[in-house]
Parts: structure tokens; C-alpha cells; sequence
């Protein structure tokens, strides 16, 4: 059994080969930390904005499921706040988080070496008549609100571009969500999820992090939420108007 | 019902009052982002230094009962990774994570008001003569392994220093870690929950977001462990050689 | 490292010294089989009554915090519907479930030995007046719907007497309900919680067991309310309105 | 929005169409409970036996990674035994769990009508080598040590023979165990998950309820394991191990 995460003496902390305060501590930021526990390296400026700017992405949503049950969590036991923070992220599963690795794993089976030949446009009409065949959903693709466009996406491909990781990956997601409205024949933009996938693949991550990247930064949303929560309680509420929505139907009437 | 943290229409995203693509996105790191979330504001660049660092602080700490727990969870449903966290943040409770909001809540008690005048060595001996007297814990106080002092308390101190947020909270819990030693007689040195307990007064942060701190850093660090944990497993072997030793004697000899 | 709960050989099962297969299955209630996990040996007929009225009083409540927490996860994540229950349990905590530990260890702190002579009515005088000297709110009293009475508090001291059980901690906990309703001068009924708080104690439990009961029991509840929104959705509706109304005053009027 | 689990006034509490103090309370053992729960009626007394006998088994297997995780947990967050409980389901997905419902799922889409006229080895035949063909695992079959048979499969399909279930469903995993162990030339007995499985079938469950059984089940068997594990401790053993070794090849050799 051996782990490379970290290990500790009297005098000493060391993370990912890194000492802790000397290295560490006043010098990376918590996004560069979180780049750090991920592939065993500090970023270099480029990816640290870059990597910065994916994970602050997906850290508040307002109010999404995941809120709210942390919420209606920290009603019942407001002395186990990390039990709410987990209850929040339990449900960040194939529906709303799960289009990321999704998306990033479609990429990478079309374009397994992003430095080989390859034609693009051919690739993305392959992609979407695949899906379409099976009726399978094109993950990153269409989004309930921001319509025709997503506004994240556009911004975060402008960073990859003045970060130079604005990449083939990138180029491929957007000939799939272009193809994909042309023969749907209806708005679906790509979302930033698509976008982030994207991304994770120009950084050359394994799809099972991307995932990761939205629990870790739901958690710091989730953190946020119960802290309001505390000061301005609404799980209270919520409860006791579908309790009585739900169950109306059932009581005798007087 | 009303929340504070966000909205969205079809082309806006608003978090905090700041729109996401065009004020946060390649301006804020995670950690700014974090303050954001938690204050609703954004740091200045002294509060973003020192807050970070307390953040990065907590990320990682090699193999802990959370990070086993989240790897023995990962086992039985790799395809839940956000429940194998989850599972990982249920275990950050009252024992490892709350002496942070303790010590917190401590020097408030102590010090309502940072600039009222208080003679701090007395307030440090009524706070450790008290706690002796009840047979409780000082919050923050003593480390399995770092003795006699912790290397990561002096380096978050030295960062307070260089961004001018080393205060009297700062000064009181170290007279109190120094008071508890004498009363002692043993090495007793202020651990890191100990001095973030302190900065986060410095911040002036609801001692309620501190475990929150805690949590949102060990989402970060669980992350990585399981991302090692599905390249180079540990669990199942975790897993085999306690079961065969903790049944050993009940299992019939041959 | 050693436990008792159980083990196994290629032809064996034994839990807590029975054999699975030739002594449990078929033999004991899943109701007996939890008495059997809490205690080590099977439950009496009366035991068996009693214990399974306990736990099945606690199964379901309707619409409550943890059940929607527990479909709002469902929502995000349908294939990993332990990790929804997992969300619903997260919340059972001081606020709604404690009060039955509460309760018990209230009346094993006042009566250690429940054969020793003691004066009930004088006992439960001075714990009252204690409890409201101190502020503090008895546990297993009152009830925001059912007044003036708990209709399962008659039913299940009605099964204790049936079954041999009803003894000196029920008495305890009736004196000490009657007390605090004629010091409060307001109904203040004995409720389930603090019933099974005082039926534990006539069982012998330890009062850690009884926040046990009310997991155990409510995870079975939550599998009910997870089938029902498979099939008859709710998490999304009270989403959708609740970030509606939630955000509404943040939005610009158009 | 509507919900059928059950309601309340101030003088009544009924579940499922039950009055709970009157028609459950005394009269339902927790197992009978969990069946209404899942179907809105209760169970005959064959059905109670036979459903009270699947959902025992799957309470209690000695250490499992789940009940390790769960007991980890609890040394962190002492406080919040709901939280450990919570966490050692979070584990219950594919992997250990996931079974149960796939082989249901299996035998449903092979017989959807139990009724209808079918050629049974035939229909066996043809499942075993589609998921040879697709190399894919036959759910339900296999066990790691119990072999050449899982003693707890023939006990239940006695119960089943007893109580009048023994049906089609059985006959049919019974012939695809038969028939993968020929294909196979090895062992691959029918375990208790595929016993279970076709079970839930006989009874006509839907496949989603049955990892439901696992997850009520395995929450009480996790409350008795948090119980011994605050008697006779083992997680900060295990814990101190794991660290030590995992970590001896980075530390600096003295």
C-alpha cells in the first residue's frame, strides 16, 4: 500500500514532493493547490489562470437541488455542517455534473492524439450522426436559460486563447455544437460544461477528474449557501409549503 | 424565501452581485472566489494572500480516516465519485475539524471587540486556568506529531505579519498556547486549526465559517486521493487485511 | 482489532454467533435481526413486540427535510440512489431525531438503577425546575401538531404494558411530561421521541443506540420516498419555484 | 405536487392509508413496515416471510469496505452517527450492491410476463452466451468465497418454496447459473444477490427497489457496527497502519 499524497514528521510537511510551508503556503493560490493534488505539479501562470478560471466556474449556481438539500440538511443538524455539505454533493451525479466527463471523454475517444492528422469537420459530423442514430444526448450541448448562448463559454475560450490552450479539443466541441444545431435545426449552445470538458482535454486530464472539479468546487458553493442559510433561513419554509402542497390531497377536508 | 447568492437569465450570470464571465472569470482564483462566496465581497490583495494560504493549509494531509473512508467508498461505487467525498467530508466533525471553530469562538468570547483595551497575558491565564479547571481542551492546543512546535503555524503567522492582519487575536492565542505549556508542563504548541482560529478572527469571520474552511479544502484534497486511489488502489487490500485479522478469532481452526 | 459482528468460510455465515442461513433467515423479523445487531442475542416474543413497534413508529413522517433532501439528490444523480438515502440521513441530527438520546439519557441520569428505591414524583419536580432554571428545553416534550397528546405516545405505552415493559422510566417520563406542562401552564405532551427515549431505557439500551433506531428506520422510509419520486416526481417543481421566488428580488424587471 | 407516503393532524398520524397507532403499531414488524413502504399495502403472511427473510440477509456481512468507511467516519464526527451511517451506504453502487437489481433487470427483460409460455432453458441458453459474446458479467453469479455454493441461495429459495414463491424467475437463474457454469468449466454459483434478484421478481418488484433492499438492510447492520466500534474501537488502528505504511517510502530514513 503506498500513497504519494503527502506525509508528515515532527518538523516536517510534505505535499506531492512539496514542502508545505516553505513551498507551499503564500505561494499557491487554492486553485494552483487543487492543479497541485491533481497531477502532482504546480501549474505554470498560463495554467493557473486558466485552471483557476474552470473550477471558479462551477462553484455557485444559485439555487440548484444540490442547495437545497444541503440546506434542508443543516435544518436537522446545524451542529454537522460538513454532513450538509455532503448531502449537497451526493446529488452531483449523471444529470447536472455528469455532461463534463461526458463531454471530455467524447473528445478524447474522436481525437485519442491531438497532435495527429485529423479532419475536424468530418470528425464532428461523424460525432453528431452517431448520437443522433442512437439517440443518444451530446454531452456539453443546449442549456434550459442561456439561449442561443451560453455566456461562460465564450469567456472561457477567450482565456484558453490568451493562455495559448485554446486547442484542437476546443475547435472540435464547437464544429459538434455547430453541426448538432444545424441538424437539429434548433438552438444548442455549447454549455459550459461542454467547455470545460474541452479544457480538461487541452490540459491533458483524465475525464474521471472532471467530475472532481465540479464536486470540489461545489463544495466551496455548498459552504457559501449553508453559511447564508444560517442567516437567512429559507429549508424551513420550503418544508413546510410542499408538506402541506403534498399532502393536501390526502387530509379530510372539515 | 429569498437568497442572496446569485441569479441568471438567458445572456447574464450575477454571482454576489458580480457578473461571473465579465468580473470573476480570469480575475478571481479559487481561493477569491471562496472569500466571494463566504463574504460577498471580493479580497484585496493582502486578504487574498493570507486567506488562501489558510485554505491551502487544510487540503491535504495524506492518509486520514476521511481520505480512507473516501477511498473504501470509491471501491463499492467508482461511478459515484461525488458520493465517495461526501462520504469523505461526513467524518470532519467535532474530533479533527471543530478545534478550529473552538479556538475561534474562544478568542471571541475573550476579545468581543479586537480594539477594546484588554490586558492580554491576564485574559490568556483566565482562559487556560478556566479550561484546567473544567478539565476541558484548550481549542487548537497540541499535536500528535508536531512537537514542540508545528511548522505550518509559525508560516501562517509570518504570511499575517507580511499582509498586516497579525493581530490581537493572534497575540492572545499564542500567550494562551504559551500559558497552557507552563500550566502544563509539557510541550503544548498551537497547532494550524489553532492559528487559522486566529486569522479567521483577524478576518473577522463568523466562527461558523470556519469548519467550513476545513471542509471545503478536504472536498479539494479528497479529490486527489481518489484520483490516486483509481491508478493505484489501496482500499480493497485496506479492506481484506482487516477483515481477516478482526474475525481471526472467531473463525473456526483447522 | 477485533469484532464479534460476524464472519464466513466457503460454507459458513455467522452473524453475532447464529448461523445466517440455518437460525436467521426465515426465523427472525429484520425488525429481531436489528435487535440482534444492537445486542448480541434475539429478542423475547415480548421483546420482539415491543423493540419492532420502536423502530417501525419511526419509519415515516411524511414530507420532511431529510425525505426532500433525499429526492433533490435523487434528482442529480438517479443512478446512485444510496447516495440520496445517504443525503436523507445526513440531516437526522440534533434538531428532529436527538431528542430521543436526549431523553434517555435524562432518565438514565436521574434513575442509573431503575430498582433502586426513588421518590418518581420528587425526581421529576427537581428535573423540571432544573430544566428551567437552566433555560433548557426537556427532551421528548411537545409537538408543533399533535396536541394535546401524541397519538403513538398511548399506543406504544399501551404495547409496553402488553408486553411486561412498561416500568419505572415510563412512569418517570409521564410524571416529568405532567410536571412541565402544569409548570409551563401551556399542553406539552409527552411525544414519540421522548416515548422511545424512555422505552429504551425499559429495554436496557444504551442511549447512544437510540439515535441508531431513528437512521435504521428512516433509511427504510427514505427507499419508500425515493421509489415514489422515481415515479411520481417532485424535486424538480419545488426546485424550480423555490430558485424562482428565491431570486426573484435580484433579477432586473423588465 | 403530491405525495402518497402518509399525513397527519393534531389527533391523527396515517401512513400509507394506514392509521399508524391503530393498524400499524403492534401489529407490523419492520420488515412488514419497509413492505408497505415499497408497495402501499402490507404484506401476506407467506410474502411477510419470504421479504423479511431477503431484506435479513443482506443485513450484516462482517467488515466490509462499507462498514469500515462508516466506522472511520464515526472516529472523526463522534457527535453525528447518522453522518457515518450516511457514508458507509454512499458505498452501496455497482460494485457490492449493484448486482441485485442487474440481475432482476435481467430476468424481467428475458420474462416480462411470468405467465407467458417460454422455452426457460432456452432463455438461458441465449443469456449466458449474449454476455459471453458481449463479455460481459452475468449479475448474481460468482463468489469470491463461497464456493462451490453460496449457502444462503438455497435456504431462501426453500423459503420460497414454503411460502409459495418459488416461481419461473428462480427456475430461470437457476438454469443461467447452470448453464454459465458449464460454458465457464468453472465454478459460478448462483450468490445471494442473484437469489435476491429473482426474488424481488417473484414478488414483482420493480428492479429499482432492490438496491433499495440493500440500503435499508446494510443501514442497520451499520448502526450495530457503530456501536461496537464505540465499545471496542478499531478505525484509529486501522487508520495509524494504513498512514504508516502507505507513506514509509517517502520519509526520510534516519
Amino acid at each position: 500500500m503506498r500513497s504519494e499524497m503527502g506525509w508528515s514528521t515532527a518538523d516536517r510537511i510534505v505535499v506531492r514532493g512539496l514542502d508545505l510551508p516553505g513551498e507551499i503556503l503564500g505561494k499557491l493560490n487554492l486553485g494552483d493547490m487543487a492543479f497541485l493534488e491533481l497531477t502532482g505539479r504546480t501549474p505554470g501562470a498560463n495554467e493557473s489562470r486558466l485552471f483557476n478560471a474552470m473550477v471558479v466556474t462551477l462553484v455557485e449556481h444559485g439555487i440548484t437541488p444540490s442547495a437545497l438539500a444541503a440546506r434542508l440538511t443543516y435544518l436537522g443538524a446545524p451542529e454537522a455542517m460538513q454532513a450538509a455539505v455532503a448531502a449537497g454533493l451526493c446529488g452531483l451525479g449523471s444529470v447536472f455534473v455528469g455532461s463534463t466527463e461526458g463531454c471530455a471523454k467524447m473528445l478524447y475517444e474522436a481525437l485519442p492524439d491531438p497532435k495527429a492528422p485529423a479532419d475536424l469537420p468530418a470528425l464532428a459530423r461523424r460525432i453528431v450522426a452517431d448520437h443522433r442514430a442512437h439517440r443518444q444526448i451530446l454531452p456539453g450541448l443546449g442549456h434550459p436559460i442561456h439561449k442561443p448562448r451560453d455566456p461562460r463559454t465564450g469567456r472561457l475560450f477567450e482565456i484558453a486563447r490568451e493562455t495559448g490552450f485554446y486547442g484542437r479539443y476546443c475547435e472540435l466541441v464547437q464544429l459538434i455544437a455547430a453541426e448538432a444545431e444545424r441538424a437539429a435545426g434548433k438552438s444548442l449552445p455549447l454549455n459550459a460544461t461542454g467547455a470545460i470538458g474541452a479544457l480538461g482535454c487541452e490540459l491533458g486530464f483524465d475525464w474521471k477528474v472532471l467530475r472532481g472539479l465540479g464536486v470540489m468546487a461545489r463544495a466551496i458553493g455548498l459552504v457559501g449557501h449553508l453559511l447564508e442559510e444560517s442567516r437567512e433561513p429559507i429549508a424551513q419554509e420550503v418544508w413546510l409549503r410542499v408538506e402541506e402542497e403534498a399532502s393536501d390531497h390526502l387530509k379530510p377536508k372539515t
